[in-house]
């Protein structure tokens, strides 16, 4: 088979793979991104091993794979974006800011104070604590669209804990190994400084410019214009957040939504966005967080560091965001599901995982307990969250804007 | 940058370079596809050289936009395949087997005389003409979307030309390797068995168990599930196609497609599809061949050879598919319409060169040349087919089907 029936035959599998594991979770009251993440395990080396089959020759297959399921997630935020208004964020920014910095602080420092009481020296200790820190709201979010409760209290209280969430820990790493490599203040103060130029320019673009273009474009003969324009200006700021402001693409692309929900064509790229998404990008980047781990690789020393780290971070997040969500304003439950959504983590996790591991402060068995605990806060974040909601009352948290009317195609968010 | 900012850079660019182009072509009165061939053109290693630019490290970032664009031209042969309908296929069948028949054996003869001319021996010239054989429609098909003409009788006799030229095609080449490898007539007869069974067992699938299976998805709580579903077949017909048939992976997407065109989800499928093929995967399928092609590796040999081929190339089709046609019952009109949107060549054509350049069958030279004239042929199609419509009377073909209600996003195929 050439590299590129080989890719086919590995799509396909996911896919189906994919919407029969979210149906059945949805059966079962679960989540759909549950199963999803579990058929990815199944799938994956521990199992299976789909892109090792035997009849998969191509090396760059499972790249390819992971690459398809980035640009998901980079769509996924973008719809998170695309459903909110700014004005949403603006009125949660005190729970959201004391919420995202002390589900930042509190994690960081326990992690710190465990590797300390295991011996690590405070350089290592503070890096194993940085690992914990960062959140990647995007499991909960779905976890949230599909009880279409994303537009609550809680909801646009995450999603903007995220934001300050993904700032204050680029800041902390960046201060860090700024003072580890013997850098000077002057670097944090640039970090700090890329972050607020790519904020300005993209919401000033956003605000000024962005309407007329999307105004002019959807007038032009050009067949699926606007939503090419949307998918365009997507790309640009994903990388634009990674590139001038040294943060996660996953914000560029969510205030990229963001700035496309206040435009009139806003459904319809909902619509033709959702249509890429949930039946291509999305299955496949659930998947792949299955697809990158191999249970076999766990020997008895990893199981105990894992089950501690992961403990810290359940534990860390819940208290830190919870605690921050209360002093915010938020009643104890709505603390407590804040917490809970902040939990999962992602990417970012894995990044920072990574360059520790390339850098030498981290080992591997350390490096192979936080892949495990990334993995874990990601499985159990869907059912909790959903536990959380469910408990309380008939009507936990009343959606804060009524007036705006659901898209018709609502019923597409109640599974992934 | 890391591999995945590169990739989203490149798309960026391509997806933005493709609708700009698309839509300058437009305004020039020339279909929107050709605008896309050009810019991929500059976009490619003569001249800008997107995939290894300065900021591009990643060797294998061309390969994946490469991928990415050949699930296009399977989504781009789902679609025309989905817009017909197996009635009007059969009715055009007599002018399809004898445009499609004659449109093969010409060229294939020609290239082989002209082989001859030049001084090779049989097996060489042969293989020649071969490589002049394989039509590829995708481009025709894309042509006539945009001028609504894809039912026309034209539209409908060239689809159905293009199974018949993808059968011969890939028989011939199968007998002529199973003699030049010393194989026998069983072999040949092999090559025919698999292809009526993949042929029988695909339209079996079609006609009698999915209809069945898209009313059951279609009722589940699965989001996007029936657009996950037609992905789903559209990517085993492909396979399918290739592994069991061993025919081109498009003949069994263009299955795939004339199979869901019957069910009565054919309008979600084919909305939600469009935008997932224009807004993304077709702009990249154009571009990337233009991405492929290098003009520096002309020189003045390559230069004679690629004028000689690409002449007998368009004459061949145009001549044999044409006289087939109006053998078949065609107009004059008609039936030069049908021999120049038959001229296109496309993968088939690049992948029986390869074949034949790792076999020793063609040289260097030649296979330069080849390339060029795949290029050529897929670059003249568009402006010629065009024209060909438009000298004639105001309505030059009249739509077969006048019952069947246009789909209501037809704008969308103004343009590419």
């Amino acid at each position: 088979m050439t590299p590129f029936l080989q890719l086919i035959l590995v799509l396909a599998i996911i896919l189906f793979s994919a919407k029969l594991a979210g149906f059945l979770s949805t059966k079962l009251r679960q989540p759909a991104v549950l199963g999803e993440l579990l058929v990815g395990l199944l799938l994956g080396p521990t199992l299976i091993d789909l892109t090792h089959m035997a009849v998969v020759t191509d090396t760059h297959l499972g790249e390819v794979v992971s690459e398809l399921g980035e640009l998901g997630v980079l769509v996924l935020m973008f719809l998170a974006g695309l459903e909110l208004e700014m004005r949403d964020l603006t009125r949660s920014g005190k729970v959201s800011a004391f919420s995202g910095i002390l589900g930042v602080l509190v994690p960081v420092g326990m992690g710190l104070l465990v590797g300390e009481i295991a011996g690590m020296d405070f350089s290592h200790a503070m890096f194993l604590g940085l690992t914990l820190g960062a959140t990647s709201v995007s499991i909960s979010a779905q976890t949230l669209m599909e009880m279409k409760m994303l537009r609550s209290r809680v909801g646009l209280g995450l999603l903007g804990a995220a934001v300050f969430d993904d700032i204050l820990v680029i800041l902390l790493l960046s201060g860090y190994l700024a003072i580890e490599t013997g850098g000077s203040g002057l670097q944090l103060i640039i970090v700090l400084g890329k972050m607020i130029i790519f904020l300005l320019l993209s919401v000033a673009f956003g605000l000024w410019i962005l309407p007329a273009i999307t105004r002019v474009i959807s007038r032009l003969p050009i067949s699926q214009g606007v939503l090419t324009l949307a998918i365009i200006i997507l790309l640009v700021y994903g990388l634009a957040a990674e590139l001038v402001g040294g943060m996660a693409a996953i914000t560029g692309t969510f205030l990229a939504g963001m700035m496309f929900g206040r435009t009139p064509e806003k459904g319809k790229i909902e619509e033709g966005l959702r249509a890429l998404a949930y039946a291509f990008f999305v299955p496949i980047f659930f998947v792949n967080i299955g697809l990158s781990v191999d249970l076999h690789a766990i020997n008895l020393t990893v199981l105990w560091l894992f089950l501690g780290i992961s403990a810290v971070a359940i534990l860390g997040k819940i208290i830190g965001a919870g605690v921050g969500a209360r002093i915010g304003g938020f009643t104890w439950r709505e603390s407590l599901q804040m917490g809970i959504g902040m939990v999962s983590r992602g990417e970012v996790g894995l990044i920072v995982a990574k360059v520790g591991l390339d850098q030498g402060l981290l080992n591997n068995n350390i490096f192979s307990a936080i892949v495990g605990m990334v993995l874990v806060t990601t499985l159990v974040t869907p059912p909790m969250l959903r536990a959380s909601f469910s408990k309380s009352q008939p009507h936990p948290t009343k959606p804060v804007i009524m007036e705006t009317k659901e898209p018709e195609s609502m019923s597409d968010q109640e599974a992934v």
